[in-house]
């Protein structure tokens, strides 16, 4: 983060400005999703609810807007030399997707842990797949060495400007559709959604409430909030494949400094949430985004006196892709 | 059907006047439903699709606009004595929160093969459940009882002008979030959706194409439209429990004139579509709101010379309201 010389301030990864550009680089290619409300969850959670649906994104997620702003920033000689990342799912297949637009290579390497669904996205975008093992490490690795051979210029899933820029582009949307709205649940992962989205919510409406949703199971962002500073864990355990990701250094300022508070739930909330989704809203959503209304239903935050007059909030489902099975047997036990 | 002794021409039971006045009368208390559209879905049907999602209607269907049309209706000393009806679920649950956001009884009839979610809305509206053998015989039956020891107004499915004007209020919407659709592709079963939306559409932009699709363990609007005159079926054999009424007076005169075909597909089409919308798009979709787009990527569409030039098509998915267990099992096979 380099310090603005005029304000003092530090600059952030992403501002009000490149997320506008963000929005007319990329709104031409991207779905502008509904936002979906439900008397029957209102009635459950005592809040008016407002759902913005990225499972309906192209791509099943919200990365599509990040990967796209990224991909058509790209000047004409980078561009040709492709594209590379390493990322569980979404992010994959959404680069995958945007690369195959501009008709450019897109190198995935992905962990063997993988959703088959997700696995399946990038195959049908066109991404050429190389496998590594599940942990940071060796997807790093990997894309290191593909890097290396290919060229192609690296998009990393979340600690990016251009990410962060286009994740931002959901606030401008959302508070277009549903400008009453006081509070804003994202999920939290590596922070790139939610950091565009805070960046762009608190310029439009400084008064907005930003809190994160996590599970339990991969806190690194709660512990981090409490420790004043960047802590990774030595492994995560939760179904929301999409929240093992931790904070890097373009997304923690942010984290730090505009999300006033990370609620932390367990996966069977979740669970409780996706099926929710799937009778009352018929809404397709994988754990990771099903979060947020887990996190509005918690004891953390119904008890909690700080929130008590958070009415009109906005949820964000980041994405959609869940195989069928594994919702069954998770919705089963 | 009286004559319209101006004209000579048949009226039928609803036009786009009473269907204006439908949607003054419940524009407040429905969902404008989005159009939701899918890349990969218009890939694998070579077309240009646009899907009317009733699903996230209020009720998890689009009878709720019906019902709220009719109940909202009624004066004051007909609205005090209630409404009955009888219904395998959407009709009787839409019934029933209507009836409750008026203040007013809903007494619902309700075959016992009807699926649970479907019974489940109806106790989550407050209606009050009396229960039927599965046969229409029963149920009318039952319905008769009811009404003489209430006095209710009976409110049918179907077969009421106030019930087809409220589900022609769809075409108002969707002509106007995508006014290139050149066709429309609609369930079809009583067929008080399919008039309703016809009626509508074709004063919108009389080249509209209204299509039905019907179940071939159900085709009886096939039949009758072959017969020229209604055809009703000792039995029916359809997972698509929405699709097993026949057509009624007020409804037949309407599917002769303004439908140009029924497309009839299996049941195992209905299930891979149902697969499609689950896995592609993100929305559940019970198995009669699938059939519109199983009818779209069936032969009898795709090789049909008739319908090569039909490429904007919109798709009613009319319902999502499916037991999860059911779905699963049904998509295992």
């Amino acid at each position: 983060m380099e310090a603005d010389s005029q304000t003092g301030k530090e600059k952030y990864a992403a501002d009000i400005s490149s997320i506008r550009e963000a929005h007319e680089r990329i709104k031409s290619l991207v779905h502008r999703t509904p936002v979906l409300s439900s008397e029957s969850l209102n009635a459950i959670s005592g809040r008016l609810l407002y759902f913005k649906c990225e499972c309906f994104q192209k791509g099943g997620a919200f990365k599509f807007r990040g990967a796209s702003n990224a991909v058509f920033s790209l000047d004409g000689t980078d561009a040709s030399k492709g594209v590379i990342t390493h990322s569980s799912g979404n992010h994959a297949a959404a680069l995958a997707l945007a690369a195959n637009l501009r008709g450019i290579p897109a190198y995935i390497v992905i962990p063997k842990n993988a959703p088959t669904c997700k696995v399946e996205n990038v195959k049908r975008y066109g991404g050429q797949i190389i496998w590594s093992e599940a942990s940071m490490k060796s997807r790093e690795e990997i894309a290191n060495k593909v890097w290396q051979e290919t060229g192609a210029i690296l998009i990393h899933p979340y600690n990016d400007g251009r990410i962060l820029s286009g994740q931002g582009t959901i606030s401008l949307e959302l508070l277009e559709q549903a400008p009453q709205i006081d509070t804003l649940i994202v999920p939290i992962s590596g922070g790139g959604l939610i950091s565009g989205v805070a960046l762009a919510a608190k310029s439009i409406n400084p008064a907005i409430r930003i809190l994160a949703a996590e599970p339990k199971g991969a806190d690194d962002a709660a512990q981090s909030k409490a420790a004043g500073r960047i802590i990774t864990l030595p492994e995560t355990n939760t179904i929301a494949d999409g929240l093992r990701a931790f904070l890097g250094d373009f997304t923690w300022p942010v984290v730090r400094d505009l999300v006033e508070d990370v609620i932390t739930v367990e996966d069977s909330e979740i669970v409780k949430a996706m099926k929710l989704f799937f009778e009352i809203l018929k809404v397709v959503v994988e754990p990771s985004g099903a979060i947020g209304l887990a996190a509005v239903l918690s004891d953390a935050f119904q008890k909690n006196p700080a929130w008590k007059d958070c009415k009109h909030i906005g949820i964000v489902i980041s994405g959609g892709n869940v195989d069928l099975g594994v919702l069954w047997k998770s919705l089963e036990k």
